[in-house]
C-alpha cells in the first residue's frame, strides 16, 4: 500500500525493522535456534543441525518471492520453511526433514514477532529517555517562568513553565518503568503451545525450550503449553499508555504554540526542511505535532482491536490469531513515530517567557483587585518553583 | 511494514492500485487537468499547459525518489510538485510557474485519493455481484432441502438452505444499493476549498471546477468551499456496512463448515492451494473465512477512526486530514479482501443435504412427539420453498 | 448507575423517552396491534383480542417489579408478558391464550425499540433544524465581517465569519436529509423473522404483518423473513455522521472562545445558571461544548460497536442481537445530547468582529507586505461575502 | 435510560454501587475527611470541623433533588456542596465558610469514583477467586479425559478436558495479580493537583493529603501536583485484560456446549430459572455465555475511549474529564457482569467425557491410520495429565 499516505505514522528506520526481509531473519533466527537446541537435546544429528543452521541466512532467501508465495497461499510459514528444507537438501539431503521439526507455525511466527518487536521497542525506548531528559532541562531552566494554569471552568491562576514540563514528565518516567516491565512479560518464545509439539520432542521438551530461550534472549513460556496471548496484549495496553501521555504534550505544546498564543517557539528545525510553512507560524513543528496526533489518534483502536482478539484466541476460532499479526506492525510504528516526533519536538522547543507573562497579565486586569490578588499572587509563583525541584529530583533519582 | 503479515487484509491487485506509483499517478492526472482547464479558462497560455501535461506522465519520475523525499519532508506534495516543475522547466521555462498554480495540497491529495478509491470500489462492486449471483443459484438449487433454523435461546425450527442463501443475499443487495449512492456522492473533485483558491483564478474559478470534475469524471464539490469530508466518512459508512452483512455470511458458513456439523464443504480449492491444510477439515476455504473474519475485526474500527476525525477538519486542528488519508487505504484494502474471500467462498460451496437432514433429526428426537410435530412440520419446509422463490425472484428483477 | 455521571451524555426528556416505562409501553403497543390485527385477519375471536388490548395500558402494570424480574431471569419478554396473561385471564380466561400469539421475543422487542427510537429522533430533527436555521441567521448578519481562515500549514488568509457559519451549516443539512432517509429505512417492524412465525399464522402472516404496520405507523419489513439488522445500523451511521459534523461545530466554536482569541461569545446564558464558571471565561457555554464533546468521543465507539455486531447475528451466535439493544439507548441519548446542546451554543452565540479583526490585523503585520496584500486583499472578503449569501439562498431552499 | 435494556451488563448489586446515592455517599466521605485532616492541620477550628463531619451523612440529603440540580446547571459538585454547607449553616453558621474548602472539584469527584471503583473491584476479585478455584478442581478431576484440541487449520490432536481448565486458569491468575497491582497504583486521594490548592492550605497541604490519605485507605498522589490519569487508565488497561481472558472461556465454553458438540452441560442452573429456554440445549447458560459476550463486545471499546482522553487531560480541554466520569461507570458494571457471569457458569459446569471421546473418535476414523496413530496416541493424554497437575499445583502455589 502507499507508504506515501503512512509518512505520518512511520519512520523509515521502524518501516525497515518491521520490513519483510526483517520478518523472514527473525524466522530463521527462530529456526536455527530450535535445531541447535534439539542437537543439544540429542534429537537430532550435529551435523544435520549444522546444514540447517548455515542455511538460515537471510541472504540465500529471495525475499520477495517468498513474500509472493506466502500472500498468494494465505500462509506465511509454508513457502519460507520449504524453501529452507530444498536448499538444505542441496548439501546435506538427510537433514531436510528435520527443518522445522516438532513446532507449529504459531510458535514460529510469534517468536519471530517478538524478536522485531524488541528492535523497535528499543527504539522507543531511547527516544522516551531523551525526551524524559530535554524535559527535565527544560523545567530546571523555566523553573521561575510563570505562565498562566488554564482549565475550562475553573477560575484561572498561577504556575510556572517549570513545573508544567515537570509535570509532563511524571507519567512519562511512569510509562518507562511499565514498557519495561510489560516487555519483560511479554517478549517469550513460543513454544510448545500444544501438547503434541513437546511429546514430539520424546521428554526433552521443556530442555530444548529452555536452550532456545537462552540463545534468543526471549522469557520461555510462563507455563508449558500456555498459548494465551494476553501477556502481549498487556505490552499493547504499556504502548497505549504511553501513547496517551505523549500525545498529552504534543497537544498542549500546538495549543500553547498557537499565534494567538505565542508561548512557545521551536528553534532546531531549519526552515528548508519544512517547505511550504506558513509564515506565520512560529512554531515550524507543527508538522511534529501532527506526527503526534496522527499517531494518538490511532493507537487507541490498536489496543481495543487487540483486546477483543483475547477472548477467542484458541479452539478452532478463525482469524484471532492473524488479526493480532496484522495489528502489531501498525501499532509499534506509530507508537514509535510518536515517540521521535515527541522526542524531537522536545527537544527544539524554546520557551517565551515574555509572552507567557504578557497572557497572564491579560487574564489578571480581567478579573476584580481581590481576585487578581488571590489567583495570582507571587506566592504561588514560589511554591511552583519549590515543587518543581523537588520533582525534578525525584524524578532523576531512579533514572 | 512486513506485507508478509498484511497477507490477509489486501489482495496482490489492491496493494497495486493503492500503490505509491498508483498514488503518483494519480496526483499527475489532477494537475493536468488543473492546467488544461486553466487553459480552457484562459488563465495560462496554451503552450504552458501542453507542456506540463505532456510531463504529467509517472513513468518520467523517479517514485522511490519521490517517497524518499516526502517521508522525509513529512510533505506528500511539494517534492512532486517540485519534481514536475523542475521537469518542465527543461523544455519550457515560462510554463513552470503554472504547475499546481491556485491549488492548495490538501486539494490535490484528496482528489488523487478519490481517483485511486475509484479502482478499488470497482472491484468491490465485481467480488460483489459475483457473490449476490452465485448465493442466488444456490438459493434456487437448495429451496427445498431442510436445515435445522438455529439461535441461542429459542426452540429450534426448521428452514431450507435455500431460504437461508436467499436471506444472506438480502442484505447484500442493499449494500449494492447503498454503496453505489454513497461512492456517487463521495468520489469528488476537491477544489476551492478556500476563498482564496477561487479567488486566484479570477472570477474563473467555476469554469475550471467544472471542466475539471468532467475530465476527471468526478462530480464538482457540493458547494463552492466546501472542503467537509462527511461525504466521504459516509462512504467508509457503506463500506462497514457491507463488511458487516459479508462477515456475517462468512461466520455462518464457518460455523456450518465445523467438522462437528459437516453441513457445508468446499469443492473448487485444490488441495494443493491450501498447503499443511488440517486433513480433518472437510473445508479448504477455513482460510478464506478466516480472510473475511480478519478484515471483519479491522474494519469497523476503521470506520470509528474516521467518524473521529470529521469533527474537527477545519480551522487550525492539527492531524485529522493526515489520518483519514492513513485511514483510507487500509479500509478500502480490507474491504476489498473480505469482499473477494467471500465471492471466492461462496463460489465453491458444496451444500450436504444429507448433514444438514441428520443433525435436525438429531434434534427433533431429542423434542417431544408433540413440540416435533410443531416445530419441524413438513409445511414449514413448504413454506421456506415458497419464500425462497419469491425472494430470488424479487431480489434478481433489480439486478 | 449513577445518573450523576451521566449529565453530560443524557437530557431528562430523552431518559425518559428510553427510560423503562415507555418501554414497558411501547412493548404493550406492539402487543396490542399484533391481536388487533390477527383479529382483523380472522386467526383469534374479536372479544379475546379487545380483552388483550384494553389490558395493553402502561398504568396496569407494576413497571419496577417487571424490570426486577426481567434483570433477575436475564429475560426482557418474558416477565411482561406473564403479567399482561395473568391479568388478561382475570377478566377472559379463554383470551389469555392469545397473548403474544405467533412472535418471538425478538420481533416485539426490536419493534418497541423502532417505537422509542422515534420520538427520540423527532427531538433530534428539531433541534437539528434550530441550528441550521440559527447558523443562516448569522450567515446572512455577518456576511461581510472579517476573519482569519486559519489552517495549520498553509500561509492563513481572510474569510467572513458569515462564510464560516454557511459552511458549518452545509454538511448539517445533508444530515438532515441522511437522517430522514436512514430513518425511514430503519424504523420498521418486526415480524416473521422465523418461517415458523409465519407458519403460525395459517397463511394469514402478511396480512398481519401490513395491518400492523399501518397501525404502528412503521415500514413493513423489506422482505419477508428479513432479520438482517443492517438498516438500523445504517441510522447509526447517519447518526455518527450528524454527530461528527456538529463536533466540528461545538470543537470550532470552543477554539475561538478561548481567551486568547475572544472572537466569540455567550449572550443568552444567564451567569446564575453557571455556577463556579470561569470568570475570565467569555464564553458562560464551555459547558455546552463540553457536552458535545463529551457525546462526540464517545458515539465513533458506539456506532463502531453496532457495525461489529451485524456479522454474527443470525444462526446460534450469542449476545450480537442483546448488544444491539444495549447499544442503541447510549447512541440515541448521547446523539440527542449533543444536537440539543450545539442548538443551544448556536442560539446564543455572540460574535465580536473587532477581535476577529484585530487577531487578523496582527497575523498580517507578521507578514511581509507583498504576502499580505496576496492574502489579505479586499477583494477575498468581497468573495467570501458573495459566497454566503449564495450559499445561504442554496441552503434555504430546500428547508 | 431503560434498566430493562442493561440486564445484560451490569448486576442489580452493582447498580447500586454505582448509583447516586453511593457516589454521593462517597463525595460526603471526602468533604468529611477533608475537613477532619484540615482542623488535625490547624487549618481550621474542630468544632467547625465537628458540625460539618455530622452533617456528611447520605440520609440528610435529598438524593434525587441534588441529582435534578446536578443536571441541570452541568455541574455535578456545586449542589451538593450548596446544600451540605446550607445544613452546616443551620446549626453552625461559622462552620459554613469551612465546607469544601481548598479543594477543586475535579479532586472531590475523582475521589469519590476511586471510593466507589473499591467496592466493584472487591467483587470482581471475590468472583474472579471463585472461578479459579472452580476450574482448578475441574482440572484435577477431568485430568485424564480425553478430549479433541481442536484447531482451525492445523491437524487435530488430543488433550485432556482437565489441561483445557488448567489452561484456562493460567491468565486468570495473571489478571488477578494485575488487577491487584493496577487497583494498588489506581485508587489514590486526588488533592492539590493546581499549584493553588496547596497554597491555600498554608504550607499544611502535604499533610493534609497524608492525614486524608490515611482515613480514606487511599494512596496520596504519586507526585504533588500529578494530575495525569494514566494510571486510572492503566487500571481499565487491567480490566480489559481481564475481560478477554474471561471471554475466551465463555466463548470456548458456548462452542463445546453446541448441540452438534455436546460437550459441556449445565447442572446447577434449574429450567424454571429460564423460561423459554430452547428444549434442546443442553446447557441452560447460554443466558450466562451471553452476558459474558455483550460484556466482551463493550469492554475494549471503553478502554480505548479512555485511552483517548490521556491525551488532553489538561489545559482548557474540554470534556476529556467528563468523559472519564461517563466511561468509569460501565467500564466497572460490564466487567463485574462478566466476571459474575463466568463463575456462575464455571461452577455449574458438567463436563460429558463420552461425548468428548465420540466427538475424538470420529476425528480419528476420518484420518489415515498412520496420521491417527502419531496424532492420538494414548502418550499423548499420559503428558496431558501430567502437564494437568503440574500445571494445577504451580497455579495454586501463590492462591
Amino acid at each position: 500500500m502507499s507508504s506515501l499516505f503512512e509518512s505520518f505514522v512511520s519512520t523509515p528506520e521502524v518501516s525497515e525493522a518491521l520490513g519483510d526481509r526483517a520478518v523472514i531473519e527473525a524466522m530463521l533466527r527462530f529456526e536455527a535456534a530450535l535445531v541447535r537446541a534439539q542437537a543439544s537435546a540429542g534429537l537430532l544429528p550435529q551435523d544435520a543441525a549444522q546444514s540447517i543452521i548455515g542455511t538460515c541466512k537471510v541472504e540465500l532467501f529471495d525475499v520477495p518471492k517468498l513474500v509472493r508465495e506466502s500472500r498468494r497461499t494465505l500462509c506465511m510459514v509454508t513457502p519460507l520453511v520449504a524453501s529452507l528444507r530444498e536448499t538444505v537438501a542441496l548439501f546435506n539431503p538427510d537433514a531436510a526433514a528435520w527443518v522445522h521439526f516438532g513446532c507449529s507455525d504459531q510458535e514460529l511466527l510469534d517468536t519471530a514477532l517478538a524478536l522485531v518487536m524488541r528492535d523497535v521497542l528499543k527504539r522507543i525506548e531511547t527516544d522516551l529517555g531523551k525526551t524524559v531528559e530535554a524535559l527535565l532541562a527544560l523545567a530546571v531552566r523555566h523553573e521561575s517562568d510563570a505562565m498562566l494554569a488554564r482549565s475550562p471552568l475553573q477560575a484561572a491562576t498561577i504556575t510556572s513553565f517549570g513545573l508544567t514540563c515537570s509535570q509532563w514528565a511524571v507519567p512519562l518516567v511512569r510509562s518507562q518503568q511499565q514498557l519495561q516491565s510489560a516487555t519483560d512479560q511479554a517478549l517469550r518464545l513460543h513454544l510448545g503451545h500444544a501438547v503434541i509439539t513437546l511429546a514430539d520432542m520424546q521428554g526433552k521438551g521443556l530442555q530444548v525450550m529452555s536452550l532456545m530461550a537462552t540463545e534468543l534472549q526471549l522469557k520461555a513460556p510462563h507455563f508449558a503449553g500456555d498459548s494465551a496471548h494476553d501477556q502481549t496484549v498487556a505490552l499493547a495496553c504499556a504502548l497505549g499508555l504511553l501513547v496517551g501521555n505523549l500525545g498529552r504534550i504534543a497537544f498542549e505544546i500546538a495549543q500553547m504554540a498557537q499565534f494567538e498564543f505565542g508561548e512557545l517557539t521551536q528553534g532546531n528545525v531549519a526552515p528548508a526542511e519544512v517547505p511550504g510553512a506558513k509564515p506565520v507560524s512560529p512554531v515550524a513543528s507543527s508538522l511534529l505535532c501532527m506526527v503526534a496526533q496522527v499517531a494518538e489518534q490511532r493507537v487507541p483502536h490498536q489496543v481495543s482491536a487487540l483486546l477483543s482478539t483475547l477472548s477467542s484466541q484458541h479452539g478452532n476460532a478463525l482469524g484471532n490469531w492473524q488479526t493480532q499479526l496484522v495489528q502489531w506492525p501498525a501499532l509499534l510504528s506509530a507508537s514509535q513515530s510518536i515517540s521521535h516526533a515527541v522526542a524531537q519536538l522536545v527537544a527544539g522547543l524554546r520557551a517565551e517567557p515574555q509572552r507567557m507573562r504578557a497572557n497572564l497579565e491579560a487574564v489578571r486586569a480581567s478579573l476584580s483587585a481581590k481576585e487578581a490578588k488571590v489567583r495570582f499572587s507571587p506566592e504561588l509563583l514560589h511554591q511552583a518553583t519549590e515543587l518543581t525541584r523537588s520533582q525534578v529530583k525525584a524524578l532523576r533519582d531512579p533514572l
